[in-house]
C-alpha cells in the first residue's frame, strides 16, 4: 500500500496499537470474523462443513497479500463507501479459486457493519488489554517513587504558587491511585465492549431465517464475545463509552506530565525526565535536556478530547445505519487508541527512568524564607490569642519578612518580642519546630501511605 | 442580581438543574457544605459546640438574601478568582453579627476548593437522581410503544435508503436498551462521584494537626459521602466520567431524536410530535407541526459532546492547585448537566405524546414495489439454483421492475416464466408469501419482545 | 516506512493532500527548505559556494530514500523530540559523503521548527491551491444546475416540514454563492501564511551574528515566501487562521450534503447521486443507490470541527517554543486538509453527476394538496378583509382540507361561498392562480439569476 | 424573570457583552429590528405610515417590560421552539393596546428567523467595537512594556527549559503583533457580517410581492446593514468565522497568559500579575499573589475552543431552516462573545499593571551558570577550528562546567588551555564579551524595534 501516513504521528501514537489498526491490521480481524462466520454457520447446519473449512483456511493464510490487494480495496472502498464491500469481493474470489462452491457461503448473511464493527470488537479488546498491562507499570513505577519519597519534603503549589510544604511521595500516590480508577473503568468498559455485531442488511437477521438465533450463540461463541441483547448497529454508546474512558485516562497522564514538566524547569529542576543517547538533547544546546516525554503526553491530551467529542457527536446515527456518523468513527476511534497508548508508553518510561532532586526540592521549599508556613505559626499563636488576632500578627510579620528579606521566623520573633503581652508566647524551641516545614505536613504521609497500602493488597490479590 | 442569562438557554436546559447550579442554588450547597464541616468539627472537639450551633443556624437561614449579597460576591469573584473567598467573608460577618466567637470558627481548616467541590458533589448527586427518574419515564414510553407496535410494519432503513423490513416495535426497542445503558452507567457514576473534598490549602489537612482524620470522617458522615483515599483537587476523572456519561447519554437521546424527526418529515410522516396549543406551530403556515422537541434534543446533541471535551481538556491541571483547568469546569459541568437533563425532558414529552400512523409506515414500506424484498425472493430461489444464480435473476427482474413500474413480484413471475428451466421453481403461493414484507421479518419481533421482558423484569424488581 | 495508516482513511480524506504531508512529502520539503537555506547563506557571503551547492544538489536528489532512511528517522524522533533532528543528522550524513566540508555547513544557524514550520507552509500553500481549484469545479456543477433549475420548483422546507415552494435553482445558488465565500477566505489566508519561518534556537537569529538581517531576506526570496514581522514559533494564530477557514469549507460541503442526502431518502427521491459501478450499490439489495458521497461528507464534516478546536486549543503555546502544543499540531493540521480536500473532491463528483428529477419535487411539492400554499390564500385575501380575518378563514379551510382530504384550492373555495359576505371576494380565476406553486416564487429565480450572474462576471474577470 | 444564571460565569465572561445578550438585551435589539422593518414598509408604501409610527414608538418603550413578559416569553419559547414566536405575539399585543389597525402590521412579511438573525448581527457588531477598543488597550500595555524592556535580558525558553537569551521586549512585541493580527481579522470580519437577514418563511420574500426588494433595501438601509447576495438563514459561514476569529483572539490571549503565569511562578517571580485589596490573595498564605487574570484567560482559552468545534459542527443545516443547528447556535454563540471579552478585559488589567522584576530576569538569566551561551562559544571557535570540532570541545566544557559547578567560562578557559593547540584560540577579553549575554541577542532589539514602530505608526494613521 502507498505509504500515506505521517511520520510524526509515530511520536506520540503507539506503534502496536497503530499497527493492530493499520490495513493489514483490521483486515487480519475481518478474516478472523468471517471464518468464524463460515463456523459457526456449519455448526448450526446453515453452510455445508466442507464450505466452512474452506473459508476457515483461506482466511488464516499466512500471507495476506496473497488473497487481498489493499490497494485495490482502499481505491474500491471511495465509492463502495466502506471497506467491507471490496474485501468481502476479494475474499469471495479468493475462496473460489480454491473451492468454487465454498465461495458460494463467504459472508452468508451478514451486513458489511457486521464484519467491520465485530472486528473493531476484537481490536478494541487487544488495545484494552495492552493498555491495562502498560497502566501496571505506570502504576509500578509510581508506587516505587511513592515508597521512595515517603518522606521528601517538597513544596505543595497551588495556582503555580508555593502554598504548603508536602511530600513528593503523596504527589506520586495522588498519580497512582488516578491511574488504578481509570485501570478499573477501562477493565469495565472491556467487558461491555465484547459483544458480538450481527444483525444483516437491516438488524432482523432475516436472510437467516429460524437459523438466525443458533447461528448468532455459534458465531458469538466461536470469537468468545457475548452476544447482545439487540444489534446495535446505530447505538453506539458503548464504542463511547471506551472512547471517554481513554480521554480519561490520556487526561491523568496530561496531568502527570503537566506536574512532570513543571517540576523540570531549569529553574525548579527538581526532577529530570530521563537522559541518554538521543534522547531529549539538543544540538545547539549541550545544557539543555527536553522533557520529550511530557511533550508527547501533553500533545495527545490535547489532542484526545476534541476526538473524544467527534465520537459522542458521530452518536446521532439515522434509522438502522447511518449516514455519516458512523464513517466518521472509523479513523477516529483508532487515533484515540493509538494517542492514548503513546501516551501512557511514553509515562511508563518517564516515571521509569524520572531522576528525583531530594535536595532540590527541599532548598526550593525554603526559597520564601519560610512564608510557606505562615499558617502553621498562626495557628499555634491563634491558640493563645485567638485567631483573628494571631492572623493578623503573622500576616504583618510575613510582609516584614519580605521586606527585611529576612526568614519568617525572625520576622515573627521579632513581632512578638516588640509587645510585652505577646512576648512570650512562642518559646525558641516552638519557634524551631514550627519552622521545619517537616513538622507542618499534616496527614500527607499518612494518605500516601494508604494509597500504598492499597495497591500492594490489590497487586496480591491479582497474582495470586 | 443583575439578569444576565440568556432566554433561549431556557429551550433546551433544564430549569430545575439550572436553578440547581444558579447563584442562589449554589451558594445553598455551600452553605450546607460549611454548616456540616462546623458540625463535624464541634463533634470532634475542634471547635465549640456553640460555635457550630451557631454557624449551623445561619447557613440554614430561610432568606439566602439575608446573609448574602449575590452582587457583591460577583463582583468580589472577579478579584480573588473564586466565589468561595468573597462568601465565607460574607458568611462570615453574618456568624459575627450573631455571635463573634462563633464567626472565629467559620471555614476552619478549609481551602476553597474543599467548598466548591463539595457543594459541586452535592449538586450532582441531585441532578443524577432526577435525569434517573427522567430517563425511566422516558423507558416507559419506549416500553409503550413497543409492545403496543410489536407487529406494526415499518421499512429499517441504511444510509438513509430503503433496505429492509422490520418493525416499529424494533426501533423502540433499541431507545429503550440504550437509555437502560445509560441509566446504569450513571447510577455507578453516582456511587464513585459521592466524595467527600477537604484537604485544607495544599491537601494534607495540616491545619487540622491530629484531628483531621476524625474530622474528614464525620465531615463525611454529615453530608452522607464517602470518603476517599486521598483529596482529589487536581484529579478530576471521576467529574469527567460523569461529563462523559452525560454526553453518551445525551447521544442516545439525539439518535432518537434524529430518528423521530426523520420519521416526522411531510413526506414521510409515519410520526409526530404531540401538538397542542403554541406547541410547534407556525402563523404563516397553518399545516405545519415543527418538531420542536427533537430540534431541542438534536442542539443538546450537538452542544454537550464539545463541552465533554473542554472538561477532558481541562483535566491537565497544575501540582496541587490548577490554573485555568480547574476554573474551566465551573460552568461547563452545569450546562452539561442542564442540557442533558432538557433534552431528556424533552424526550420524555416527545416520546409520550408520539402520535404513529401505522398505515402510512405500511404504505411507505410499499413505495419500492417491493423492491425491499429482493434479498427474501433471492433466498428462496437461491435454496434451488444457487445463490449466485439466484443473484442475477433478482437484480435482472429488480431492474425490471424499476423499468416498467410494476411491482418485483409480477417481475420476478415474468422473469421465471421466460425461461423454461425456472418456469415451476416458484409456487404463486410461495410468491404471495414472499411479496408480502411481514413475512420477512427475520427474529425483529424476538428482539423486541425479549428487550422488553428484559426492561418489565427489572422494573419488577425495583418496584419490590 | 511499515504501514501503519489505516485504508478507511483514504474514503473521506484525499489522496493527494495525505501523500503531501506523508513522511516521504514532508521530507520532500524539509530537504526544499534546507537547500534553500544553504543557498541563501551562499548568497550573503555566510558559507562557501561549494557547500551550498554540494547541500542543494544532495537535497534534491530524485531518490529521497537514497539520503534518508525514514524507519530510523522514525524511530529516533521518539527520543528526539521532534523529526528534525534526525533528518539532519541523516541529511548531514549524506552531504558528508559527497564533501565532508560541506558537511559543516548544514542546517547552518536555524533551529528545529525554523525547517518544520516553513516545510510546513510550503505544504500548506500547495494544499490552498488545490483546494482552490477544486472549489471552483464544485462552483462550476453549482452553476451548471442553477442555471438549469432556474424554474423547477421544490418545496422550500423549514424544521424539515414543508414550508413555501421556492426553487431548486435557488437552493443551488446558495450552495454557490457560500463555495465563494470559502474560496475568497483561503485566498486571504494563503496569502497571511506565506511565511518564512527563522529564528534560530530561541527567535534572535543569534546564530548568524549581523548577517541575519540579509540571511533571512535571501532564505525568504528563494523560497517565494515573505519575510514576517519577527519569528512565530509560538504565535500560532495565522495557522489556526488556515484551519478554521478549512472548517468552515468542509462546513458549507457539509450543508450541501445534508441537502443532497435528504432529497435522496426513498421517499423523497428528488436527486440521486450518480450511480455506475461499484459505487453506492448494495449486493444484497439491488434497489438502493447509497449517497457514498453525502456520507463521505458528512462523516468530515462531523470530523473536522473538532480538530480545528485542538490548533485554537493548542495556541495557548509556552515561551519561546511550546511543550505539546506545537507537538499538537503536527498531525492536526495534515487531517484537517486531507479530510477537507476529500469533502471537496467527492463533492465535486457528487455534484458533477447529481440525479435531478424535477417532475418529482413538482409531485412532492403537491403533497400536501396545497397547504404550501396558505400564506398566498391568506395575503390574497387579507388585503380585502383584513389580516386577521383572512388568517383566521384559512386556517380554518386548512383545518377543513386536511379533514376531508380535498385541495386547499377546494377547501378555500367552500369557506368562502358558504358566507354571503365572502362569497365573491375571490373569482375562479384568481383562484387558480393562487393554487398554483409557480406563482407564489417571490424573488427565487431573481436571487439565483443575481447570484449566477455575479459568479459568472467573476469567472469572466479572472479567464480574462 | 428568574435567575437561573451562574455566579462563577461572571469571572471570565464579559458583563457587558453579558448584558448585551441577555434576555433584557436581546428583546432590545429585537424590538429594534421589528421597529425598522415597519418603517422600512411604510417607507415603501408597503404599511400605512400610521402604523408603522405606532409600531415603531412601542418597539422604543423605555421600559421593556411594559410591553414584554419575559418569564412569559420563556415559557411558551420551549413550547414554540423560539422566542421570536412568543415574542411577536406579545409585541402585537402592545401595539394593539395603542392601535388595534397598526397591530396587522406588526412583523409584516418577516419569518421568526430574519428578527433573531439580523438582531444578532446588531449584537454581534457592538460586540465586536468594543473588543476593538479592548484589543487596543491591551496593545498599549504590550507597546508600553516593549518599549520600556526594550533592553531588559531574559532567558528564551524552549520546552520549558533555559534555551538563548532575549529581551523582554521581544517577549512582548511578539503579544503586541499577533494582537493587531486579531484586531485586523476582527475588523474584516465585522464588515462580512454586517448584514440584514430578510427572507420571510422560506427564502423568497414571496409575500411582499413585487415590494420585496425595495422593502428589503429600506430595512437594511434604516438598520445600516448591507443587503446580501441572497438569504443565509442555512448558510452560516459567515457567523462561523466571527466564532473563529474570536477563538484566534482568545487563543493569542491564552499564549500571553500562559506566558505570565509560567513567569511569575514562585521559583522564577520575574512578573507578578498587579495585587491590590482583594486581588488574588489567599487569607491562609500571606505570601501569595494568586494571578487570577491568568487564570480567567487560561479557563477561557480552554472553553472557547471547544465552543468553536460546536458553531463549525453546527453549520451542517437542513434545507432552508435547521433542525438542530441553527438552535445549537443560540447560546454558544454569545458564550465565545462574552469569554473572549472577558479574557481580553483580564488581560488588558493584567498588561497595564503588570509588574516586572528585570533584575531577576537577569539573575534567572545566570541559573546555568553561563550554558545557555555555549552556542557562542561554539560560534566563536568554530570559525577557528571547524564547527564540529568547536562543538565537540564546548560539548564537553559544558559538562565539566556541570560536574565542577563553575561557570562555562572557566571551564571553556581551562578546556582550552589544556591544549597546546587550542591555547590562545580565544583571548581574555573575548572571554569576557562571550560571558555576556547582552552580546548574543542577536536580532531581538532590532525586531521589537520595528514591531514597535509599525504599531506606533499605524496608531499615528488612525488618530488621525
Amino acid at each position: 500500500m502507498t505509504t500515506l501516513s505521517g511520520l510524526t504521528e509515530q511520536i506520540y501514537s503507539d506503534r502496536d496499537i497503530m499497527g493492530l489498526f493499520s490495513g493489514p491490521g483490521t483486515l487480519r480481524r475481518m478474516l478472523a470474523v468471517e471464518a468464524a462466520l463460515a463456523r459457526a454457520q456449519a455448526r448450526c447446519g446453515v453452510i455445508p462443513d466442507s464450505a466452512a473449512r474452506c473459508i476457515d483456511e483461506v482466511c488464516h493464510a499466512d500471507d495476506i497479500d496473497g488473497i487481498l490487494d489493499l490497494e485495490q480495496i482502499a481505491a474500491a472502498s471511495m465509492l463502495a463507501g466502506n471497506i467491507a464491500i471490496p474485501f468481502v469481493k476479494q475474499l469471495t474470489a479468493a475462496v473460489r479459486q480454491v473451492d468454487p462452491e465454498a465461495a458460494r457461503y463467504v459472508h452468508w448473511g451478514a451486513t458489511s457493519q457486521d464484519i467491520l464493527d465485530t472486528a473493531l470488537v476484537l481490536q478494541l479488546q487487544q488495545t484494552i488489554a495492552q493498555l491495562d498491562q502498560d497502566i501496571g507499570s505506570a502504576q509500578a513505577a509510581c508506587a516505587r517513587l511513592t515508597a521512595a519519597h515517603r518522606d521528601t519534603l517538597i513544596v505543595g503549589r497551588t495556582w503555580l504558587q508555593h502554598a504548603l510544604p508536602t511530600t513528593f511521595g503523596l504527589k506520586t500516590a495522588g498519580w497512582l491511585e488516578a491511574l488504578e480508577r481509570s485501570r478499573q473503568r477501562l477493565r469495565q468498559d472491556a467487558e461491555q465492549i465484547a459483544l458480538l455485531q450481527f444483525g444483516g442488511a437491516a438488524g432482523t437477521l432475516a436472510s437467516l431465517g429460524d437459523a438466525a438465533p443458533a447461528v448468532a450463540h455459534a458465531f458469538a461463541e466461536e470469537l468468545g464475545l457475548a452476544l447482545p441483547g439487540m444489534p446495535w448497529h446505530t447505538h453506539r454508546d458503548r464504542l463511547a463509552n471506551v472512547a471517554a474512558t481513554l480521554g480519561v485516562l490520556t487526561g491523568t497522564l496530561g496531568k502527570i506530565a503537566r506536574d512532570v514538566s513543571l517540576m523540570a524547569q531549569t529553574e525548579i529542576a527538581e526532577v529530570a525526565e530521563p537522559g541518554g543517547p538521543g534522547r531529549g538533547g539538543s544540538s545547539t544546546m549541550p545544557h539543555k535536556r527536553n522533557p520529550v516525554g511530557s511533550a508527547a503526553i501533553l500533545a495527545a491530551a490535547t489532542r484526545v478530547p476534541p476526538l473524544v467529542s467527534t465520537v459522542l457527536s458521530a452518536m446521532v446515527q439515522e434509522h438502522e445505519r447511518a449516514l455519516g456518523g458512523w464513517q466518521a468513527e472509523w479513523d477516529v476511534l483508532p487515533q484515540i487508541c493509538a494517542l492514548a497508548g503513546g501516551a501512557l508508553r511514553h509515562a511508563v518510561s518517564m516515571l521509569d527512568g524520572l531522576e528525583v532532586d531530594a535536595a532540590r526540592m527541599a532548598r526550593n521549599l525554603d526559597a520564601t524564607n519560610g512564608l510557606v508556613l505562615a499558617e502553621a505559626y498562626a495557628l499555634a499563636l491563634g491558640s493563645r490569642i485567638g485567631r483573628m488576632q494571631a492572623h493578623e500578627v503573622i500576616e504583618r510579620a510575613s510582609q516584614e519578612a519580605v521586606r527585611r528579606r529576612c526568614t519568617l521566623k525572625v520576622a515573627v520573633q521579632d513581632a512578638l518580642t516588640q509587645n510585652e503581652a505577646t512576648r512570650n508566647l512562642l518559646s525558641r524551641e516552638e519557634l524551631d519546630r514550627l519552622s521545619d516545614p517537616a513538622n507542618y505536613l499534616g496527614q500527607a504521609t499518612a494518605l500516601s501511605d494508604r494509597v500504598l497500602a492499597e495497591w500492594q493488597a490489590k497487586l496480591g490479590t491479582e497474582s495470586t
